[in-house]
């Protein structure tokens, strides 16, 4: 079974609706709030090569893409670290810090365990004042699907392209551009750190809709192999862009780069080229 | 080195005052939130015997006495799973579920990876209105010393004493007394999750305080084996009560059950019967 399968235990016994998103979501009288967790290990998570530094950093960029897809402002991270060994504790601290700090964020502590195998949970909170955030649910037909960025750079980082190395290992959050989506009035958005094929797929079903792109408009990076490439973005995840629906008349609005990639539909269906696109990216299997 | 010990290591990074006690702190203008997040996995943290329903109650009650440890209200209550094998997150879903309904909090869902050992991080908000957290920093000289409960059941419980498993496994976090305490104005507060030995120590520290306490005075259960007991209440860990300190005056207001203990004094000796109490307890040792 994947995770996406398991999903399917959790969310009858939290509701469908409270786990369906990138954040959960908190609404107070002065504020709405968006919490996320992500779990990260050495195993799974932290390619051979990467610092300690850098591994911080992405630790707490994980949780401050899944604030930035909701459309919300980071405020507090926190790390729960189950550390192998202590020497690595302050590289790894010092990478966390420097990422929240980039985007204003409190790295306010957390949890210090011993593990076996490096494990780092970072947690975040994240905030909107006077707006709801942006869900996964929204998106209507004739919506256009955008994403920011380009694409499939991690995997061509991972798979030994040199100067996608550090577009694997420091990751940049979206947080400016989410905020600019969620005011220009998208309807729906998720970031793609699992791949751009299963994120579509997430997208399609909350929002009971069907999607459709075209290969060729996917923004894949210069001078790279378009075939690897583009397997790259589709289904082998690790960008932290953001992938979002927007009716035609709020793109108007949006002053920030973007690549519209297709449309939504009517139907269940995620199409590419007029295919059915294949579902996968990535999943953990037990 | 121990955990206590490599807090030194994230301090100066995160500010002292940031991280120095249960949860950490958020401002808004409409309540005052309070953020908590702890790891816990199979090898050091479940004991052999105990139920994947109670291995989800305790994920989750762990961070509700973080966040009752603070006065506050528990409202969200995430959990990252890094699970071993696919069979067990029903029960554990199930459990973590339970746990935050007996609490009024709901559990909002999280992340779910797959993990060599079942290591489950749960992360919780609380919520103050009107009022400020109470933290470790504040005792005064005079304040007594007073703790919830009976002490010594976890780890009587994990020694074999099998009225005290339940106490073990299915930890019950003070969150009414957590709230009554804050509003009857409890200079400091903590719990003992780690004994009470080393929240005495964290208290004294944070509060640049002294404290001296009576062993005899520490409510241990009955028909118990007494030194025991009081081995296992001071240096134990896994007893979910709550430690605070409170002026005689404030403390007629307190209308919930509690054992006084001792004295916060001048100074910063943490003593017992008249000697230094040592400083041990439930630690992570790299």
């Amino acid at each position: 079974m994947d995770d996406r399968a398991l999903l399917n235990i959790i969310k009858p016994v939290c509701g469908h609706d409270t786990c369906s998103d990138d954040c959960s979501i908190l609404k107070l009288p002065c504020a709405t709030l968006v919490l996320s967790t992500d779990m990260l290990h050495e195993n799974s998570d932290f390619p051979k090569g990467m610092t300690d530094w850098q591994i911080g950093w992405m630790s707490a960029a994980v949780t401050i893409s899944d604030i930035a897809a909701m459309g919300a402002k980071p405020v507090q991270i926190l790390l729960a670290i189950g550390l192998d060994y202590e020497e690595r504790l302050e590289e790894i601290v010092h990478g966390a810090h420097d990422c929240c700090q980039k985007y204003s964020a409190v790295y306010a502590g957390g949890d210090l365990d011993s593990h076996n195998e490096l494990t780092i949970v970072s947690t975040g909170i994240g905030t909107i004042i006077d707006d709801l955030p942006v869900r996964r649910s929204g998106a209507k037909p004739g919506d256009l699907i955008c994403v920011t960025g380009t694409l499939g750079r991690a995997i061509l980082g991972l798979e030994g392209e040199k100067r996608f190395w550090k577009d694997l290992c420091e990751p940049e959050p979206r947080v400016e551009e989410g905020v600019a989506i969620r005011r220009a009035g998208a309807s729906a958005m998720m970031d793609i750190s699992d791949g751009l094929a299963l994120s579509l797929y997430d997208i399609g079903m909350e929002s009971h809709a069907g999607i459709a792109i075209e290969s060729r408009k996917i923004p894949i990076p210069q001078k790279a192999d378009k075939s690897r490439a583009l397997h790259a973005a589709l289904f082998g995840g690790g960008d932290f862009e953001l992938l979002f629906c927007i009716s035609e008349e709020n793109a108007y609005d949006l002053k920030i780069p973007y690549t519209i990639i297709g449309r939504v539909k009517t139907g269940h269906e995620i199409m590419m080229d007029g295919k059915i696109l294949e579902k996968k990216g990535y999943l953990h299997h037990w």
